[in-house]
C-alpha cells in the first residue's frame, strides 16, 4: 500500500533514521518519504526504527493511503526528491 | 478538502514559513502540518508562502486527500502535534 512517512528526531539520531527509511521508501524532502510498502516491509521498517530511535522523544508519522489515486501532490518551489516520486 | 503539508526551507526562512502555515493548518511535527483548507484558503496560503520563500531553493509539498477516511495515520513514538490532529 502507498505510504507517506515523516519523522522528527533528535539531530544525533537523524542519520540512522534517514539510512533506514531510504532502504524502504523514496526520499522526497528532508525527513519526508513516500513509497509502496507491504505489511511485512512496514513491520520490518518499524522494528528497525524502534531500535534506533528514542520513542519518548522522537516521532515517526506514517500515512497509509487507501486509494493513492485520490491523493494529489502539489509542489511549490524546488522539487527535491526523486523525479518520479511515487504518489 | 483535507490536506497534509510539508516544507523544507533554508533555516533563516523557517520561522516565517512556520508562522504562515500555523495560520491555516495544525502543526503535527517539525515542518509537517495537517488540516482542512478551502480552495480560497489554499490559494492565499500559497500566495503568502511565495512571498516569503526562495522557490529556487525551498520546497513545499501539499497532499490533497480526496477521501481522508481512506488515509490512516500511524504514529511511532512521541505524539508531537495537536492531540486531535485532523486526519
Amino acid at each position: 500500500m502507498k505510504r507517506g512517512l515523516v519523522y522528527d528526531t533528535a539531530v544525533e539520531r537523524n542519520p540512522a533514521a534517514l539510512r533506514t527509511c531510504r532502504q524502504y521508501l523514496h526520499w522526497v524532502q528532508r525527513s519526508v518519504f513516500e513509497g509502496d510498502l507491504s505489511a511485512a516491509q512496514h513491520r520490518s521498517l518499524f522494528a528497525a526504527l524502534r531500535q534506533q530511535l528514542d520513542l519518548s522523544y522522537d516521532s515517526v508519522r506514517v500515512y497509509r493511503m487507501g486509494s493513492p489515486h485520490l491523493v494529489e501532490v502539489e509542489t511549490l518551489g524546488a522539487e527535491l526528491g526523486h523525479p518520479d516520486s511515487v504518489l
